[in-house]
């Protein structure tokens, strides 16, 4: 449902579970460059009709989320430090195609398979992590992530119906899967090793 | 209690009633502004204590407010088509200091002001625009503007109890009028002529 090319390994679950507070810190940036994202979007194509009010709702949505976050961290006693950011999203969108409408098109699918990575590994953390708080808090989440997927390929579904976009969305997503393969990085977008079936 | 320096005038009103199709799109362009820049100051300034959480709300709160206006937009059978955005911010702006705390303590409060204005001019357009439900619209929007107001003040004499905030805002509240002088211009942040007076 979500298209993704490979599927993250319990290795990875177990190395996050490892360093839960970096998890937790890198979640919560993870929500705010989302946030930030849908804004630039809406301010470089807001002439394209529904981008606008698309990407509103989800980015109070994203800040929604943020402001969670931030009470987990206070709850934990963390601050909301600074974080270098992972550098999966920058991987990703190298490959953004230029000139429109593919341009724009492929930032969407780009935006799509973040949301539908950040769901699979939400639904892993539900699962396995050892704290139930923190089970239940990525349960919760998980929701939304797979709901963002879907308004992203809508979007550009309505937006472009003349392109391919499910043909052009599986290409990203096999581009996707190949820069997450790498050693097990516990970051909420980290890599892993590949399959080697 | 906003501690504007100057009072809009009646005839900003009614030159503003006169178009009120660019004053509602105008209105939009700026609660995404104001979204967006809440934003960044969270990305700028994301280690300072307080700022991240205080700006999430608020951010949010001005997406609600995008939401709404896109729909009263919709339901005028109004295009969210682009604007060049007024001068007014990008002048207000001229007044930050360069260097911290002085940058981050002045764009704050210049931040404040512009929610001060936005305020009183809702005011102004809740009591006055002939058509009732937008007069009963900006009666709704007006006190989360002062609250806005009151978000970006306290924040800034969190941040810095040590700083004269009150004086300095005082200061930028005459540099701010300052720039709304001029002929009336139909915009939310539109110039109008100095009291002779």
């Amino acid at each position: 449902m979500l298209r993704l090319a490979s599927a993250t390994p319990p290795a990875w679950v177990d190395a996050v579970a490892a360093q839960v507070d970096l998890l937790l810190l890198d979640h919560a940036h993870c929500e705010k460059k989302a946030a930030s994202t849908a804004m630039n979007l809406m301010f470089r194509h807001g002439d394209q009709p529904g981008l606008v009010r698309a990407l509103t709702a989800l980015a109070r949505e994203e800040l929604d989320h943020l402001a969670e976050m931030l009470d987990v961290l206070e709850a934990r006693g963390l601050a909301f430090a600074r974080l270098e950011p992972s550098p999966y999203a920058a991987r990703l969108l190298t490959a953004v195609r230029r000139g429109e409408p593919h341009r724009l098109v492929d930032t969407l699918l780009c935006c799509a398979l973040i949301e539908a990575r950040s769901c699979e590994r939400m639904r892993l953390l539900s699962l396995h992590l050892p704290d139930p708080d923190l089970r239940a808090l990525y349960a919760d989440l998980l929701a939304s992530e797979a709901r963002h997927f879907h308004t992203y390929v809508d979007l550009t579904k309505r937006l472009h119906p003349g392109v391919d976009v499910d043909d052009r969305l599986a290409e990203l997503a096999r581009h996707e899967a190949r820069i997450l393969e790498g050693p097990v990085e516990a970051r909420m977008h980290g890599t892993f090793p590949a399959d080697p079936s």
